[in-house]
């Protein structure tokens, strides 16, 4: 918008394409590789369901980061669904946002190394925690920025744009309330991020809505 | 469908695209990453082709994942394509899918290590089972709740709708069946699965059509 | 074509859009995996020069490689570009492509392991120029396919797909004799296997073309 | 345009969306490989905060070539955005850019493992900025090319096009000055990439824009 009007062309203003092709390509890969952190035990042939199931950690670690990762892109999915186009600064918070989405699969074998030994355990939920959280504050600053910057879409009703804003919130007080709870207690806290990530991914209000809805129409 | 009713909008109504690209990110990876499982044979400079052919349960679980994720792939494009549109449910059902797509690199080396070692094979061929079972279970559902929803194309005939339908039961069933035959024979459970993937692969019916399409030509 | 008779309907006539996306991303991962093979030297600190000078065979599998599905990929988007759709049995063959492409790497660390040990030097060269063989073979098969079955789009002149049908055919000869050429001479092939390679990316044609059409100009 | 001209068909033009596809694949992948890099600290469950505040040099070299790889890829963006079409020539340059850009993992892992070690270091720093450096001319050369071959789209204004030109320069003689600041002082030099990188996403000018802007507004 500022953009626009600052030198009356329309050529500055960015198509959202590349920007969603290539955030969809590094979401998709970051959500790809967690797969190659689960090393196969190896010389188990004795009890292979043992071994298995002793890496019951890392399916853990596996299953919340594919999940936190799927939810942030959704998120994205639905913000970038909503704008009407680009700018430069946009691209920046974005280019942030995939800094910290690209970096998850690091903490992830952090955490699915670590859970069990009594200190090391609190170091890696709390830098997993704080991934998470930053990845959340991030996608709530993609929203705001463009929210603030006009790139909204104008056939969007305010109530719908409301409706984002106020979904995008809730994440970010319950990963910061995660985190201090994990320095006490870090293995309920992976469950508490896998909880949150299931929140965010579950369809309880769509699901509720289409209840209510179809009891409506009779 | 439900969704549009329900707020009297549009705007809620997601477009394919963005679902379409990340799945096809996903898909793309997970196939290609299956080639980093195979190691190749470290200091057999004197007996290089006895040490590769050694490798053959490698090479057979490559052929029998990628065949089967890039039959996961087609059955998404036809799917896809028979679709107006998305909801957010259908999204989340989609990335259940992906996260059983993604994990499959996992069992695909389980298996090439252990096809050989009595007990251990049948466990890593059942939990390979399993995983491509799960997959074909998602693939089913996705396009049942997408048909239930009223996401399917309306130009699409009944008759098309259908045909697509039974295309993708058998492999449940084959799947299912094979699992308890590798409980008894794990080699031949591995064919059985490369089998199904071939003939999921395999334009028969096409070549079939084809055929006496140009008989009745002439 | 034989399809759209067949049913007397548009719907069973497939968009190339999915093929090419997942085309793209395999074709794209498969390119940048290959340097995760190139492996750091460690413990080098007294002479990095020599140590990086030392896997010059690294490099050059990697240059080889990279030009090789950089020229497939361009091949590939050619051919798509030619189309107007797409049928399930092209959809399989462009698999089979996609499978010899994603092992490429596989090949690609055996070449840089073993060339310089006398005999396994000459089968990891002639496993190499198998691989790409094949892939070349597929790329050719590819294009005949939609041919014969008239995927081509109309606009198109025959002189036009005349050129794009003999440009695919020389690849296929080269590789067979540096292949032969391979079991006497392996490295002197790696070296023929990077000029077919750059011989298909280089272009020679254009450049020749524009020469002479300003020279025809003044 | 020389192409269109020789053969009289609009047939041989290229779209650029194969060519953003593929790029914006390999970009991603390339970007998010980065981090299987950063090995986690094994066996420190004493001192985890110990382990993982040593490996600083790691994280300064993912951030560093995450931080380049963006900014690449937004120039690319910028440039194919301004693009009306595509020459095989155009295609080719774009290949060896990939080329460049999928390598730098390579000299990532080397600055990360060699930085601290008197010589060595010196080394690592001065591969590592050659890639940068590389990577830089290319992307000036596909738009110096792209400009001269007649392919900018003609809605474009002269002043864009010369802005566009001399925001490619200074990345250019900056790498230049850091390569041969780095042979005397190599951390230092690592920070200067990072400030290079920094410089190139930073929307410094559009924010002193915006200032002004909003300030005229008044």
């Amino acid at each position: 918008m500022a953009d626009k009007q600052n030198d009356g062309t329309k050529a500055r203003a960015l198509r959202t394409g590349r920007m969603e092709a290539f955030s969809d390509g590094v979401f998709a890969i970051a959500i790809t590789l967690l797969v190659l952190e689960i090393g196969v035990p190896e010389g188990s042939g004795d009890d292979l369901w043992g071994a298995l199931l002793d890496q019951w950690s890392s399916y853990l670690a596996y299953l919340v980061s594919f999940a936190t990762i799927g939810a942030v892109w959704f998120a994205h999915t639905v913000i970038t669904e909503a704008l009407s186009g680009a700018t430069s600064v946009l691209i920046r918070v974005n280019l942030l946002l995939l800094l910290v989405v690209a970096f998850l699969p690091f903490p992830t074998v952090l955490l699915s190394e670590y859970v069990g030994e009594p200190d090391a355990e609190r170091i890696a939920v709390t830098v997993y925690g704080l991934n998470l959280l930053l990845a959340s504050v991030l996608v709530s600053t993609l929203w705001r920025y463009a929210n603030r910057a006009g790139l909204v879409r104008e056939d969007l009703t305010d109530r719908e744009v409301r409706a984002l804003s106020s979904r995008l919130t809730p994440s970010l007080v319950s990963y910061a309330v995660v985190i201090v709870l994990g320095i006490f207690l870090p293995v309920v806290a992976v469950l508490g991020y896998l909880l949150i990530a299931i929140y965010l991914l579950l369809p309880l209000r769509e699901l509720l809505r289409q209840y209510i809805h179809s009891g409506q129409e009779r």
